[in-house]
Protein backbone atom coordinates (compact mmCIF):
# COMPACT_ATOMS: atom_id res chain seq x y z
CA UNK A 1 0.00 0.00 0.00
CA UNK A 2 1.15 3.19 -1.24
CA UNK A 3 2.42 5.33 2.07
CA UNK A 4 0.19 8.98 2.25
CA UNK A 5 2.50 11.67 3.18
CA UNK A 6 1.01 14.57 4.55
CA UNK A 7 3.19 17.96 5.09
CA UNK A 8 1.54 20.57 6.75
CA UNK A 9 2.47 23.96 4.95
CA UNK A 10 2.17 27.53 5.39
CA UNK A 11 2.34 29.81 2.89
CA UNK A 12 1.73 33.04 4.26
CA UNK A 13 4.92 34.59 6.51
CA UNK A 14 6.69 31.86 6.93
CA UNK A 15 9.82 31.45 9.05
CA UNK A 16 9.78 35.00 10.37
CA UNK A 17 12.97 33.56 12.53
CA UNK A 18 14.72 33.98 8.93
CA UNK A 19 13.23 37.98 8.93
CA UNK A 20 16.93 39.14 9.86
CA UNK A 21 18.43 37.99 6.60
CA UNK A 22 15.13 37.61 4.27
CA UNK A 23 12.46 39.96 3.50
CA UNK A 24 8.65 38.46 3.53
CA UNK A 25 8.58 37.71 0.19
CA UNK A 26 12.09 35.86 -0.28
CA UNK A 27 10.47 33.85 3.13
CA UNK A 28 7.73 33.30 1.14
CA UNK A 29 9.82 32.06 -1.90
CA UNK A 30 11.51 30.18 0.15
CA UNK A 31 9.55 28.58 2.15
CA UNK A 32 7.87 27.09 -1.25
CA UNK A 33 11.09 26.00 -2.60
CA UNK A 34 11.74 23.88 0.86
CA UNK A 35 8.44 22.11 0.17
CA UNK A 36 9.60 21.63 -3.17
CA UNK A 37 12.36 19.55 -2.16
CA UNK A 38 10.46 17.70 0.36
CA UNK A 39 7.87 16.72 -2.11
CA UNK A 40 10.31 15.60 -4.43
CA UNK A 41 12.26 13.36 -1.57
CA UNK A 42 9.05 12.19 -0.37
CA UNK A 43 7.83 11.22 -3.98
CA UNK A 44 11.52 10.05 -4.82
CA UNK A 45 11.19 7.26 -1.69
CA UNK A 46 7.16 6.38 -3.30
CA UNK A 47 5.01 7.99 -1.02
CA UNK A 48 2.04 9.94 -2.40
CA UNK A 49 2.25 13.35 -1.21
CA UNK A 50 -0.63 16.22 0.04
CA UNK A 51 0.34 19.57 1.23
CA UNK A 52 -2.01 20.27 4.02
CA UNK A 53 -1.68 23.92 3.56
CA UNK A 54 -3.41 26.46 6.27
CA UNK A 55 -4.26 28.94 2.84
CA UNK A 56 -5.43 28.40 -0.65
CA UNK A 57 -2.15 27.78 -2.49
CA UNK A 58 -1.59 26.59 -5.68
CA UNK A 59 1.01 23.46 -6.91
CA UNK A 60 0.73 22.33 -9.91
CA UNK A 61 1.96 18.59 -9.35
CA UNK A 62 0.82 17.97 -6.12
CA UNK A 63 -2.74 17.42 -4.06
CA UNK A 64 -2.99 20.40 -1.72
CA UNK A 65 -5.82 20.22 0.62
CA UNK A 66 -6.80 23.73 2.37
CA UNK A 67 -7.61 23.57 6.49
CA UNK A 68 -7.06 26.55 7.96
CA UNK A 69 -6.66 25.66 12.03
CA UNK A 70 -4.11 25.01 14.59
CA UNK A 71 -1.69 22.00 13.20
CA UNK A 72 -2.57 19.53 15.89
CA UNK A 73 -6.28 19.22 15.24
CA UNK A 74 -6.24 18.88 11.54
CA UNK A 75 -3.70 16.16 11.66
CA UNK A 76 -5.44 14.07 13.82
CA UNK A 77 -8.74 15.03 11.87
CA UNK A 78 -7.09 13.43 8.69
CA UNK A 79 -5.41 10.55 11.08
CA UNK A 80 -8.50 9.11 11.93
CA UNK A 81 -9.65 8.17 8.99
CA UNK A 82 -6.51 6.67 7.31
CA UNK A 83 -6.29 2.80 8.50
CA UNK A 84 -2.97 3.03 5.95
CA UNK A 85 0.51 3.66 6.86
CA UNK A 86 0.93 7.11 6.82
CA UNK A 87 3.79 9.51 6.51
CA UNK A 88 4.24 13.11 8.21
CA UNK A 89 6.73 15.40 7.88
CA UNK A 90 7.70 19.05 7.79
CA UNK A 91 7.69 20.88 5.27
CA UNK A 92 11.31 23.06 6.32
CA UNK A 93 13.69 19.70 6.00
CA UNK A 94 15.18 20.76 2.65
CA UNK A 95 17.80 18.20 3.59
CA UNK A 96 15.73 15.04 3.20
CA UNK A 97 16.43 12.83 0.33
CA UNK A 98 14.63 9.55 -0.95
CA UNK A 99 16.77 7.54 1.27
CA UNK A 100 16.32 9.50 4.24
CA UNK A 101 12.69 9.06 3.93
CA UNK A 102 12.96 5.50 3.22
CA UNK A 103 14.66 5.00 6.00
CA UNK A 104 11.72 6.15 7.92
CA UNK A 105 8.83 4.50 5.61
CA UNK A 106 10.74 1.55 6.31
CA UNK A 107 9.99 0.97 9.94
CA UNK A 108 8.91 -2.25 11.10
CA UNK A 109 7.53 -0.81 14.17
CA UNK A 110 4.47 0.39 14.51
CA UNK A 111 5.47 4.26 14.69
CA UNK A 112 9.28 5.45 13.65
CA UNK A 113 9.64 9.19 14.50
CA UNK A 114 12.40 11.16 13.41
CA UNK A 115 13.25 14.04 15.84
CA UNK A 116 14.01 17.23 14.99
CA UNK A 117 16.93 19.49 16.64
CA UNK A 118 15.43 21.23 20.04
CA UNK A 119 13.11 18.67 20.92
CA UNK A 120 10.87 18.88 17.47
CA UNK A 121 9.39 15.84 15.52
CA UNK A 122 10.27 16.44 12.16
CA UNK A 123 8.80 13.33 10.60
CA UNK A 124 6.07 10.69 12.08
CA UNK A 125 5.80 7.68 10.33
CA UNK A 126 2.74 5.39 11.49
CA UNK A 127 1.91 2.21 10.09
CA UNK A 128 -1.48 2.79 10.68
CA UNK A 129 -2.35 5.91 10.54
CA UNK A 130 -5.67 5.94 13.01
CA UNK A 131 -3.54 4.24 15.58
CA UNK A 132 -2.17 7.43 16.69
CA UNK A 133 -2.60 11.06 17.70
CA UNK A 134 -0.03 14.40 17.10
CA UNK A 135 0.73 16.40 19.48
CA UNK A 136 2.92 19.44 18.00
CA UNK A 137 4.94 22.27 19.61
CA UNK A 138 6.96 22.52 23.14
CA UNK A 139 9.05 18.84 23.65
CA UNK A 140 6.75 17.06 20.92
CA UNK A 141 9.11 14.29 20.53
CA UNK A 142 9.33 13.10 24.30
CA UNK A 143 5.31 14.03 23.96
CA UNK A 144 5.30 11.58 20.94
CA UNK A 145 7.38 9.17 22.78
CA UNK A 146 4.94 8.65 25.58
CA UNK A 147 1.68 8.84 23.63
CA UNK A 148 3.30 5.73 22.06
CA UNK A 149 4.12 4.24 25.13
CA UNK A 150 0.36 4.93 26.18
CA UNK A 151 -1.03 3.02 23.07
CA UNK A 152 1.31 0.07 23.49
CA UNK A 153 2.57 1.05 20.19
CA UNK A 154 6.24 -0.12 19.47
CA UNK A 155 8.23 3.22 18.73
CA UNK A 156 11.90 3.50 16.53
CA UNK A 157 13.80 6.62 16.85
CA UNK A 158 15.34 6.97 13.14
CA UNK A 159 18.84 8.17 13.40
CA UNK A 160 18.98 11.06 10.08
CA UNK A 161 20.87 14.30 10.72
CA UNK A 162 18.61 15.24 6.98
CA UNK A 163 15.81 14.75 8.96
CA UNK A 164 16.98 15.97 12.21
CA UNK A 165 17.68 19.25 10.08
CA UNK A 166 14.53 22.05 9.95
CA UNK A 167 15.68 24.98 8.98
CA UNK A 168 14.48 27.98 11.42
CA UNK A 169 17.41 30.45 11.87
CA UNK A 170 20.24 31.87 9.90
CA UNK A 171 22.52 29.22 11.24
CA UNK A 172 20.48 26.91 10.05
CA UNK A 173 21.29 27.93 6.32
CA UNK A 174 24.84 26.94 6.61
CA UNK A 175 23.73 23.33 6.88
CA UNK A 176 21.51 23.87 3.48
CA UNK A 177 24.41 25.72 1.61
CA UNK A 178 26.92 22.85 3.02
CA UNK A 179 24.54 20.13 1.94
CA UNK A 180 21.68 20.63 -0.08
CA UNK A 181 21.34 19.90 -3.60
CA UNK A 182 17.68 21.00 -4.12
CA UNK A 183 15.65 24.22 -5.19
CA UNK A 184 16.09 25.84 -2.15
CA UNK A 185 20.10 25.97 -1.57
CA UNK A 186 19.93 26.94 -5.74
CA UNK A 187 17.36 29.54 -4.31
CA UNK A 188 19.55 31.12 -1.59
CA UNK A 189 22.43 31.19 -3.85
CA UNK A 190 21.15 33.05 -6.61
CA UNK A 191 19.96 35.42 -4.09
CA UNK A 192 23.75 35.72 -3.19
CA UNK A 193 24.30 33.62 0.08
CA UNK A 194 27.33 31.78 0.53
CA UNK A 195 29.75 30.52 3.29
CA UNK A 196 31.94 33.05 5.70
CA UNK A 197 34.64 31.67 8.10
CA UNK A 198 35.10 33.65 10.96
CA UNK A 199 37.51 33.15 13.88
CA UNK A 200 37.26 29.01 12.81
CA UNK A 201 33.25 29.34 12.76
CA UNK A 202 30.97 28.76 10.09
CA UNK A 203 28.54 31.05 9.08
CA UNK A 204 26.81 32.86 6.28
CA UNK A 205 27.03 36.10 4.24
CA UNK A 206 25.16 38.08 1.98
CA UNK A 207 26.38 40.00 -0.98
CA UNK A 208 25.28 41.04 -4.62
CA UNK A 209 24.73 38.14 -6.92
CA UNK A 210 26.35 40.31 -9.52
CA UNK A 211 29.36 40.87 -7.38
CA UNK A 212 28.78 36.79 -7.12
CA UNK A 213 28.89 36.04 -11.13
CA UNK A 214 31.77 38.70 -12.14
CA UNK A 215 34.05 36.57 -9.89
CA UNK B 1 40.82 -6.77 10.76
CA UNK B 2 39.66 -5.00 13.55
CA UNK B 3 39.30 -0.83 12.82
CA UNK B 4 41.44 1.44 15.02
CA UNK B 5 39.24 4.22 16.34
CA UNK B 6 41.34 7.22 17.05
CA UNK B 7 39.68 9.54 19.45
CA UNK B 8 41.29 13.11 20.52
CA UNK B 9 40.85 14.47 23.92
CA UNK B 10 41.76 17.87 25.53
CA UNK B 11 41.39 17.15 29.55
CA UNK B 12 42.80 20.50 30.67
CA UNK B 13 40.02 23.41 30.58
CA UNK B 14 38.24 21.80 27.71
CA UNK B 15 34.77 22.80 25.99
CA UNK B 16 34.93 26.46 27.18
CA UNK B 17 31.82 27.85 25.22
CA UNK B 18 30.10 25.82 28.08
CA UNK B 19 31.57 28.31 30.63
CA UNK B 20 28.12 29.67 30.97
CA UNK B 21 26.46 26.94 32.54
CA UNK B 22 29.73 25.16 33.57
CA UNK B 23 33.15 25.73 36.06
CA UNK B 24 36.17 24.38 34.84
CA UNK B 25 36.34 21.14 36.85
CA UNK B 26 32.53 20.15 35.51
CA UNK B 27 33.95 21.13 32.24
CA UNK B 28 36.44 18.38 32.39
CA UNK B 29 34.24 15.86 34.22
CA UNK B 30 31.29 16.39 31.50
CA UNK B 31 34.37 15.78 28.68
CA UNK B 32 35.59 12.54 30.49
CA UNK B 33 32.33 11.74 30.50
CA UNK B 34 31.38 12.25 26.85
CA UNK B 35 34.61 10.42 26.07
CA UNK B 36 33.48 7.89 27.81
CA UNK B 37 30.40 7.34 26.09
CA UNK B 38 32.50 7.76 22.90
CA UNK B 39 34.53 5.30 23.93
CA UNK B 40 31.36 2.67 24.74
CA UNK B 41 29.36 3.31 21.39
CA UNK B 42 33.10 2.27 19.29
CA UNK B 43 34.12 -0.54 21.39
CA UNK B 44 30.44 -1.88 21.21
CA UNK B 45 30.87 -1.49 17.73
CA UNK B 46 34.12 -4.00 17.65
CA UNK B 47 36.71 -1.16 17.15
CA UNK B 48 39.66 -0.48 18.92
CA UNK B 49 39.53 2.62 20.53
CA UNK B 50 42.69 4.25 21.32
CA UNK B 51 42.59 8.19 22.99
CA UNK B 52 45.04 10.53 21.98
CA UNK B 53 45.25 13.40 24.26
CA UNK B 54 47.27 16.32 24.45
CA UNK B 55 48.11 16.03 28.20
CA UNK B 56 48.61 13.43 30.51
CA UNK B 57 44.99 11.30 30.88
CA UNK B 58 44.57 8.50 32.80
CA UNK B 59 41.95 5.70 32.04
CA UNK B 60 41.75 2.57 32.65
CA UNK B 61 40.25 0.41 30.14
CA UNK B 62 41.57 2.53 26.91
CA UNK B 63 45.04 2.79 25.64
CA UNK B 64 46.46 6.86 25.99
CA UNK B 65 48.59 8.04 23.64
CA UNK B 66 49.73 11.55 24.79
CA UNK B 67 50.52 14.00 21.80
CA UNK B 68 50.59 17.45 22.52
CA UNK B 69 50.63 19.32 19.55
CA UNK B 70 47.95 20.59 17.16
CA UNK B 71 44.85 18.20 16.10
CA UNK B 72 46.09 17.98 12.49
CA UNK B 73 49.45 17.51 12.76
CA UNK B 74 48.92 14.87 15.05
CA UNK B 75 46.14 12.70 13.57
CA UNK B 76 48.29 12.69 9.59
CA UNK B 77 51.66 11.50 11.47
CA UNK B 78 49.63 8.96 13.00
CA UNK B 79 47.55 7.86 10.22
CA UNK B 80 50.75 7.60 7.80
CA UNK B 81 51.95 4.70 9.69
CA UNK B 82 48.30 3.00 9.13
CA UNK B 83 47.91 0.60 6.51
CA UNK B 84 44.74 -0.72 7.52
CA UNK B 85 41.15 0.79 8.59
CA UNK B 86 41.15 3.45 11.24
CA UNK B 87 37.65 5.63 12.37
CA UNK B 88 38.86 8.96 13.46
CA UNK B 89 35.98 10.29 16.16
CA UNK B 90 35.86 13.01 18.07
CA UNK B 91 35.15 13.24 22.03
CA UNK B 92 32.21 15.52 22.49
CA UNK B 93 29.31 12.91 20.53
CA UNK B 94 27.87 11.99 23.46
CA UNK B 95 24.95 10.70 21.58
CA UNK B 96 27.10 8.03 19.21
CA UNK B 97 25.77 4.45 19.69
CA UNK B 98 27.73 1.20 18.42
CA UNK B 99 24.70 1.15 15.49
CA UNK B 100 25.76 4.61 14.76
CA UNK B 101 29.44 3.49 14.52
CA UNK B 102 28.51 0.35 12.69
CA UNK B 103 27.59 2.24 9.72
CA UNK B 104 30.11 4.33 9.65
CA UNK B 105 32.26 1.78 9.71
CA UNK B 106 30.53 -0.72 7.48
CA UNK B 107 30.86 1.85 4.65
CA UNK B 108 32.61 0.46 1.35
CA UNK B 109 33.76 3.63 0.08
CA UNK B 110 37.46 4.54 0.47
CA UNK B 111 36.23 7.11 2.77
CA UNK B 112 33.07 7.85 5.10
CA UNK B 113 32.25 11.44 6.18
CA UNK B 114 29.94 12.12 9.30
CA UNK B 115 29.54 15.97 9.06
CA UNK B 116 28.77 18.14 12.41
CA UNK B 117 26.74 20.64 12.74
CA UNK B 118 28.33 24.10 11.37
CA UNK B 119 30.37 22.26 8.43
CA UNK B 120 32.97 20.39 10.99
CA UNK B 121 33.84 16.87 10.54
CA UNK B 122 32.64 14.16 13.58
CA UNK B 123 33.72 11.39 12.28
CA UNK B 124 36.21 10.15 9.08
CA UNK B 125 36.29 6.50 8.53
CA UNK B 126 39.33 5.37 5.97
CA UNK B 127 39.17 2.24 4.75
CA UNK B 128 43.01 2.71 4.75
CA UNK B 129 44.62 5.06 6.86
CA UNK B 130 47.78 5.93 5.01
CA UNK B 131 46.17 6.61 1.98
CA UNK B 132 44.39 10.37 3.58
CA UNK B 133 45.24 13.73 5.46
CA UNK B 134 42.78 15.76 7.67
CA UNK B 135 42.58 18.92 7.87
CA UNK B 136 40.28 20.20 10.63
CA UNK B 137 39.02 23.56 11.59
CA UNK B 138 36.68 25.95 9.57
CA UNK B 139 34.27 24.30 7.30
CA UNK B 140 36.16 20.69 7.31
CA UNK B 141 33.34 19.09 5.75
CA UNK B 142 33.99 20.61 2.62
CA UNK B 143 37.96 20.25 2.73
CA UNK B 144 37.57 16.89 3.72
CA UNK B 145 35.40 16.16 0.60
CA UNK B 146 37.87 18.13 -1.58
CA UNK B 147 40.65 16.04 -0.24
CA UNK B 148 39.12 12.42 -1.27
CA UNK B 149 38.56 13.96 -4.75
CA UNK B 150 42.00 15.15 -4.69
CA UNK B 151 43.56 11.92 -3.64
CA UNK B 152 40.90 10.33 -6.21
CA UNK B 153 39.74 8.27 -3.20
CA UNK B 154 35.49 7.24 -3.10
CA UNK B 155 33.23 9.03 -0.15
CA UNK B 156 30.06 8.82 1.28
CA UNK B 157 28.97 10.84 3.72
CA UNK B 158 26.73 9.45 6.69
CA UNK B 159 23.54 10.48 7.65
CA UNK B 160 23.10 10.45 11.43
CA UNK B 161 22.31 12.73 13.57
CA UNK B 162 23.81 10.72 16.54
CA UNK B 163 27.39 11.23 14.82
CA UNK B 164 26.47 15.09 13.55
CA UNK B 165 25.73 16.02 17.15
CA UNK B 166 28.35 17.61 18.83
CA UNK B 167 28.38 19.18 22.29
CA UNK B 168 29.83 23.12 22.24
CA UNK B 169 27.09 25.27 23.52
CA UNK B 170 24.25 25.51 26.18
CA UNK B 171 21.47 24.63 23.01
CA UNK B 172 23.24 21.11 22.52
CA UNK B 173 22.77 20.11 25.84
CA UNK B 174 19.08 20.00 25.48
CA UNK B 175 20.20 17.82 22.37
CA UNK B 176 21.59 15.32 25.00
CA UNK B 177 19.26 15.80 27.88
CA UNK B 178 16.60 14.37 25.32
CA UNK B 179 18.19 12.00 23.28
CA UNK B 180 21.58 10.66 26.19
CA UNK B 181 21.50 7.03 27.67
CA UNK B 182 25.14 7.67 28.29
CA UNK B 183 27.16 8.26 31.49
CA UNK B 184 27.46 12.41 30.57
CA UNK B 185 23.30 12.91 30.63
CA UNK B 186 23.28 11.06 33.75
CA UNK B 187 26.68 13.99 34.80
CA UNK B 188 23.93 16.44 33.90
CA UNK B 189 21.34 15.24 36.01
CA UNK B 190 23.13 14.79 38.46
CA UNK B 191 24.81 18.61 38.68
CA UNK B 192 20.41 19.60 38.90
CA UNK B 193 20.00 19.92 34.29
CA UNK B 194 16.53 19.62 33.17
CA UNK B 195 14.52 20.23 30.30
CA UNK B 196 12.70 23.71 30.60
CA UNK B 197 9.77 25.10 28.22
CA UNK B 198 9.19 28.91 27.64
CA UNK B 199 7.02 30.17 24.52
CA UNK B 200 7.16 27.18 22.92
CA UNK B 201 11.14 26.66 23.03
CA UNK B 202 13.01 24.08 24.55
CA UNK B 203 15.96 24.78 26.65
CA UNK B 204 17.52 23.71 29.66
CA UNK B 205 17.76 25.16 33.09
CA UNK B 206 20.07 24.16 36.40
CA UNK B 207 18.19 23.45 39.86
CA UNK B 208 19.52 22.67 43.02
CA UNK B 209 19.78 18.71 42.75
CA UNK B 210 18.52 18.26 45.81
CA UNK B 211 15.24 20.15 45.25
CA UNK B 212 14.78 18.01 42.18
CA UNK B 213 14.87 14.82 44.42
CA UNK B 214 12.87 16.26 47.04
CA UNK B 215 10.01 16.45 44.54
Amino acid sequence: MPVIALIPFKPVNPKTRLSCVLEKEERESFARMMLADVVEAVSGAGCTPTIISTEPYECRETMVEVIPGGLNETLNTLLAGQKGPVLIIMADLPLATPQAVMQIISSRQDIALAPGRGGGTNAIYLAKGSSYRVDYYGASFLKHKSIARERGLTCEVIDSFRLHTDVDEKEDLVELLIHGRGRSSEYLESLGFTLSIEKGRVGIERRDPLELKAR
